[in-house]
């Protein structure tokens, strides 16, 4: 008897028909096997797809410097919503089900409204159900505080519940159902050509998921790392019905030394990358002739990370004139006209000349964790993308990626030239 | 330093301009008075205008026999939903406020879902709050099992909510904001001369509510009369901010005594009839050649009463053969058909010949303290509607109503005549 927790997005649930057909995908995860034994099974749901926004419209509309204690009241609201309705839904099916919402089992979460993070589940009652043959449909997205409050997790917080959860009941998977049927090597709109994996790392998909492949919430990732919860990505829009195949029709999340057996076992081909993401959503941002001093860059830095400013590429020119530095780095766009006039507020302590702003940039990254045993990964990309004239901006690495970043309006075909590059176009 | 509590309905919530409005009167009532005191202020909400109904919609298309627990997860969302607004609102108008779901007082409720009652409320934290001047925001409907689940009050249940809280926290006032200012003498819809009442007991308003005026549930009143919460019933749809009045804009509800007193001190004129209230919501069922010998009306009601189905009137009339008798009596419309299969299903144990059914009909009462010193208010009732040439197909009465039931197309005749009888009219 398998322990199996399900988790199904908002366009999944968007609605009593789809969430009939999730009821019926969990009635056949959780059914007697032909061998006699049974999954026990909890699903863990997102709001309507729409919901969550329009929850939050509201909250807007009612004070745009909302309090984060009382927006998570409002919108944790969508999904005790469909928690609901697919117990009633499992219900009509015939199986037994009940919803758990936040506060119930309590998840205990630390206090930071609208972005909180799990610490602990209590998961006792929540077994013993399960055992006992009862569904269990827990609400993602929501917490409780150590106050008594309701916490939410921040948006796409769902799959973060759904590890949470795995990893409370030591579950021995986690599926993650989407609207697409695993992790690709690139994003398929883009690339035709472009394969499922039948599996990638813990590494590789924290990498992927931070530079933009919008399968995984990365800090759902980083948690399934941490507590070795294993992680499948599989689409929701398969057969009505039809019971999960015994061969895993999605893409799993594996440790290294599991990628090695699959290796090994010829499961999977050994490769040196594994993915092609892109990101649009960063903006670039240059502060010109900043002194070159020590302590000049930490003036820089420090406030933005303060306001919570995600920074991500740094790079400092070494100017004409000496004794002065342009720095460029790249924010979230969502956050560039914050960080804008946070910079401008320090003009004088910092002690810049001109703040240039670019938004029309993207992101492209190379991921793969066979880097870390072969050089050559990064100079293939930068001869690849020169080759058709595509001017790189920035670079960032890591142990298992390499970033550039160009212009926006060469990101489709960036992305096309490394795919074939590095041979990850499928075979006709 | 009163304590107050205040209730909106559905349409006073909804949508953020509405919530915006009702915020205006929070601050006004919370605000500090020219004598230097201010109130200590709790509200209760009801979920947005149509809100509900989606949900119960969504349970129904979920699952037509839905579990009514996990009804009550679904539904129950309405009222935190508004409730975080209201709270958001009122901090956007410089008001400190927090929202305190049900199972966050908690208001413990007996375990019956989708219509519990209330059994308690731990109100210490709530008064600490508010006498610390944080106006409370409660969602209405709903409360919390002893099983740790969520339940729900039944439709119209915010009004039980808030009388609930008031008595708990001993409140000075309920204030039930609706979308009219007060009880009148009758629906002002119907007679244009109806006059709005400063004052009803609360054994008038338990009549007036269990017999189709839709100001308050009826259960609300009983329990106002029980805790001896003083409750006025005002509109919400006055001018934008308006401070209350000093002389209490609406309807008070309070006991013989209390009225008695007004009616010394002239503020009130002592009346035999309070008000004349309508209800084409009940069905006449009539059960043919039932034997009559001890027990058999017993068999047909028992079942009835089992199921939950609210017989109202019952008349029984010796047949023309001897031992055997018709039997006539009201359910709600809504559940004439299952009170039918019920019947059908028993014939031979009751023993009837046929079922008649009539949903055309109406009832029609005279409600008024005055009548238990005074003779005479039926038959002065019979009178004025035979003068009219309205035929009484039945008759049934408490200490202080008297009801007919008769043809639906009187309805609006028999309220005008019976309106003017009583000398009612306003002057002009």
């Amino acid at each position: 008897m398998a322990r199996i927790v399900m988790k199904f997005g908002g366009t999944s649930m968007a609605g009593t028909e789809r969430i009939r057909r999730v009821a019926n995908i969990v009635r056949a995860q959780a059914a007697v096997k032909p061998d006699g034994t049974r999954d026990s099974v909890a699903v863990v749901v997102s709001a309507m797809a729409g919901e969550t926004d329009r929850l939050v419209n509201f909250c807007r509309e009612a004070n745009p410097l909302y309090d984060p204690a009382e927006y998570d009241v409002v919108v944790a609201s969508g999904e005790q919503v469909t928690s609901g309705l697919l117990a009633l839904t499992l219900q009509a099916l015939g199986c037994k089900a009940r919803s758990w919402l936040g506060w119930q089992l309590p998840i205990h979460t630390v206090e930071a409204h609208a972005k909180a993070r799990v610490e602990s589940i209590d998961a006792e009652a929540l077994i013993a159900s399960m055992e006992a043959g009862e569904i269990a449909v827990i609400p993602g997205f929501q917490g409780l505080s150590a106050e008594g409050r309701v916490t939410t997790l921040g948006r796409g917080g769902s799959d973060t519940s759904a590890v949470a959860v795995a990893a409370a009941i030591k579950a021995d998977r986690c599926d993650i159902y989407t609207d697409v049927d695993g992790v690709y090597t690139t994003d398929p709109r883009i690339v035709a050509k472009a394969k499922k994996q039948k599996a990638v790392t813990y590494e590789e998909m924290l990498e992927l998921a931070s530079v933009g492949a919008k399968v995984l919430q990365t800090r759902s990732v980083g948690l399934a790392m941490k507590e070795g919860v294993r992680v499948q990505v599989l689409s929701s829009f398969i057969g009505e019905g039809a019971p999960p195949a015994d061969d895993l029709p999605g893409t799993m999340i594996v440790s290294d030394e599991e990628m090695d057996e699959l290796v090994e076992k010829g499961l999977m081909e050994r490769q040196l990358v594994t993915g092609i993401a892109h990101d649009k959503n960063e903006a670039k941002v240059i502060l010109t002739r900043v002194p070159d001093r020590p302590g000049a860059v930490a003036n820089i830095f420090e406030p933005l990370a303060a306001a919570s400013i995600n920074v991500d590429m740094i790079i400092q020119n070494v100017g004409r004139d000496k004794g002065e530095t342009d720095v460029t780095f790249t924010v979230p766009q969502s956050d560039l006209a914050r960080a804008q006039a946070l910079l401008e507020d320090r003009r004088s302590e910092i002690g810049f000349n001109r703040i240039i702003t670019d938004s029309k940039i993207a992101k492209i990254s190379v991921v793969g964790v066979g880097m870390k045993s072969h050089a050559g990964v990064a100079s293939s990309m930068f001869r690849a993308l020169s080759d058709r004239g595509i001017n790189i901006q920035a670079i960032s690495t890591s142990e298992i990626k390499v970033s550039v970043m160009i212009d926006e309006d060469e990101t489709e075909l960036a992305v096309r030239v490394l795919h074939t590059a590095y041979g990850l176009d499928a075979k006709d």
